[in-house]
């Protein structure tokens, strides 16, 4: 079966794994001191052009709740978009990691957070029955696949700053919208306000790979403590170390994002060219939210194509490129969506 | 450098690493719904003679924390050895998981836990001004490289049902125990009266896998949704899955376990021939502490060995072996603690 | 100054300081042994007409906080009223508690959560990505003032029971509903399907004493914990006792919730009859919320009256009766605002 | 009965519950906005002569978690005496608020940590498998009776800042510490070093009445919302301070708490004359623990008098002294038991 149905539906990329095997040899030292992870934390200070503190973990919703859980006291407020992961997909991780902090959702047009939105929103500042506004997280690629432009995190970041609010960002697909932006990763980070990351890997390749990436020492402090409590440890740390390693050497991660988001961009032209498809918001990274008529959905399910039907009473489909999606496999995609909808071949 | 500080600065077993790259095959759907997890429980259930739930998850502390927030409540007791992993280092991880309670630590001879020791601690009950016996913890193999007797454990079984108590163990190196036991993974466990079992395959040759196997389906019921909560449920599931499947493959586990045991033995026997040697607890599994004249330490650290200086001023050192171990490396130790000790070769 | 902000400034009955000074001859057992709390628990199973655990401290939010640890898991979403205490006055102390369980709040008319509502907003159920369907919280009277009939909490409560919810009750001003709705207890509570309530009797009357009232045993079981790790369990718990047991003497707690609702009825219908005046919700037990014009509103407040600017942009003023207003002032305050408004007096 | 089983049977001082009536008049302002409150902490500023911040809370429970909340993060440790309140009576209290910090029981003498103990229990710092050492509880007067002196409690605050932990103290009994030590609220506590007190009034006079003192402005900062967000903030605010306010005034507290302590000696006196009579500890404060032979003990329950059997198989008793205790019911117990014993009368 050839699936776009998610991002996380791939293996791990060829380079990633054999990184396992190099790392495997010899003896190392265990929770971050060998020699892998000593190195990974100079490498991503020089990616990030600053001198960021990096902690492993292995998955996104750790990343997520450790960054949280620095940001915010367990009588704050987090403001996040309604559909954000560490909102409806996280089985309340963030309010068990922060001791009770309250996400607060919020609207916002494609999957983005906006300004008006949090101005409204952050209230109760000394008022002793409410939650304390604490922070704010947005989601870079956002849920909808759109991307925050730098003008757009910078105006979010202004706004935290002035309520004394501190900024995080999960980063799960940050390698995509780092391509999709066109910029340094410190430009999309730190220097537009961020805080602390969510640096994600296992969507673009890794097995299970993330990094809380952390832009002010101070903040990062607690944070080692935290993640052990947490029971985030690696023991045999150099097996997550090597695979994020892996991940940036020769810029990997980014070949892999750009790679994911070109296919993307391709099915979704090919898609659009369809009479009555239309997209749910603009493709700018590496998924595709797009109503297609049922026919058609039918017709590729059928020839054996899978994705995710996201809102069925809208006809609502979701797919997703990922680092390994294959060129030839879009284009079937794309010829049989075509076919089933009594178009020629393009 | 030769090391045996830990058993946890060795690498991968090499049938685990190729499961990776098996495992790495197409696309597989996530958080568990792969083929390779599908089957997991399967072969658990085999090995385990019952209808087991077995809930994989990265570390050894996660599998710890998880376990005993299904048998404790927050205002719960959980006693273990004063020695214990829990109690000493997971940073607070327990108390975090189970939202507060208290870990009463316990002397007991060789690393662990005896009758005597618990019915003198087991108090309070109903008394709402105590937090309430709710569960007891043993590690077998024990911190202290012992073995729990079945006996042992039905008769720390009969207390924990006698008061109503939930019974975990920490299986950190339970192929070695088991192994040292020579008994069934069911009579090592439920047989004896354990519900829930933190089973470890990290130490053994995993790169970082371990499971959650729960005794009693209704005890698990939460299970899922805890580990989802605390982050560690994987998305790209199956390379966690895979670790543990190639473990229990051909009885990669007991293999590697029944090695690391029996160089144990060769390095504990050795190294007691020396003048001044004296064993702190008998090597019942991979882990020996000894003690042994500093000159001795000191010829040996000069001579690239690793090791670890448990109480330096008991002259105790900790060391243990792995199943990469290699037989000469344990030969040549012993021949250079002897040449050290003026001894002749053997 | 003549206040009607809040029911939270009038002070304590005279009947029930009497009692404090009652309860304090000579020695009495500590944390609940002593005659007046032995005694309270057989007095609301009376009222309740069931074997209810009854359970006092000293605020509302405390009793709110245990009822919901009672009812939902750490991973549980709580459903409640969007204007709901314990989502937006409680500083997160329903989080806390409950160990990071989601409140989900929903709209509603008349401060009132629906059915419909509700029915869309239960999701997720055994997914493992979701915080899962827990509990449902009702105010009772609601924060709108308004009650919800016996039949609709019926419906509220056949949904909970559909889909294996909990249903808890906030009575802060529950006296003030049950004279609304002029039927039993019983019939309010447990014979509607409420599971637990938030007994309040510190707004109608007590210095601090509300209680938590579960309606089923094995509910409560870990209640008397819960509360003691909560620092909720008072020493001289006599003090907290007798206040409750003064309450419910000789229907005092239902004597002065008429006062106080037949005052607001009164002060309802004189200041509805100033032009520009419109009722925000039916005023049916002792709050009103009312948008006057604002010149009305300047008017009284400089005549001496107090009241809260709920929503100054609406000119929307909250005004709540208590057990010990007095009549002439609410007839004072008509007067004035009809002398403000232009009107003759009455 | 005639009891000495603890200070919180006794009732409450007319004194305060005057000052409840007085405190009944008009309208309050609500949640510590109301005179009483605010003049309260400029009493406390005034008596402890420095710019403390001062939250009264109902429970002693509650007054030393918000305190020990303050002082360590959830991978803190807090030694305190292994008999320590926090440690044996709070059923996790600690625990949960902290968020998972972990109490380390220490013995000592009398009652009281040692600094040696607690210099050899310190340990773990930068240590990220170990919780870090955060706080120390001391109790004054200790669970034992007993008082650390001035400069116990320095050189305990002097290792304290040596490794730079907060130091608290839980002053149950503060007032009869105080007048045991006989100097000023300021040298028993800031100039000493404790950051934060556990203020105790309940057992001498008041109904529910503790506060939370905090000597040092930025570390309070959290400590209102930590008070809601535990159920602890007050509607009707004015009925706790009131308690708390007529307990400062005209040094009501001091009066109360020398008559308990100078009652406590008599009654140590008068019982250490009794053959095989020995005090477990020094009578320091208002608690006595003695043993007794088992005829005088019976003797002296058939005669009516009640006392707490505190170790029966050491036959010793613990008595305690209250402000309202009666000088003829200590002289009739110490002729009971002297008659029991076969003495003349004295």
């Amino acid at each position: 079966m050839i699936t776009f149905a998610s991002d996380n539906v791939a293996g791990a990329a060829p380079e990633i794994l054999e990184a396992l095997t190099r790392a495997n040899q010899g003896s190392a030292m265990p929770y971050g001191n060998d020699a892998i992870t000593q190195r990974l934390e100079g490498r991503f200070r020089e990616i990030f052009e600053c001198d960021c503190t990096v902690l492993p973990v292995a998955t996104g919703t750790a990343a997520n709740v450790l960054s949280l859980s620095l940001l915010s006291p367990a009588f704050g407020a987090i403001y996040c978009h309604a559909g954000a992961h560490i909102h409806v997909d996280e089985c309340g991780a963030p309010e068990f990691f922060t001791g009770g902090a309250k996400l607060v959702p919020l609207a916002g047009a494609g999957g983005k957070l906006e300004v008006a939105g949090l101005e409204a929103a952050i209230a109760g500042v000394g008022n002793v029955h409410s939650v304390q506004p604490a922070a704010i997280s947005l989601t870079q690629a956002s849920e909808a696949g759109t991307l925050y432009g730098l003008d757009e995190i910078a105006a979010i970041a202004e706004l935290a700053k002035r309520h004394g609010l501190g900024l995080h960002m999960d980063g799960a697909r940050f390698a995509n919208a780092l391509v999709g932006l066109d910029c340094s990763p410190a430009e999309a980070t730190w220097k537009a306000g961020v805080q602390a990351l969510s640096f994600g890997a296992t969507k673009n390749g890794a097995l299970g790979a993330e990094a809380v990436v952390v832009f002010e020492p101070e903040l990062a402090r607690d944070l080692p403590y935290l993640r052990k409590r947490g029971g985030h440890l690696f023991s045999k740390m150099r097996f997550l170390s090597a695979q994020l390693d892996a991940y940036l050497e020769g810029d990997l991660w980014l070949r892999n994002a750009a790679h994911a988001n070109r296919l993307a961009a391709r099915l979704s032209a090919g898609l659009c060219a369809l009479p009555g498809a239309s997209l749910s918001y603009p493709v700018e990274a590496n998924e595709i939210f797009i109503r297609l008529p049922d026919a058609v959905a039918d017709g590729l399910e059928a020839a054996g194509f899978g994705f995710y039907r996201w809102n069925p009473t809208l006809g609502e489909l979701r797919m997703v490129t990922a680092f390994n999606s294959r060129e030839e496999d879009v284009e079937a995609l794309i010829a049989t969506a075509r076919r089933v909808a009594g178009l020629a071949a393009e």
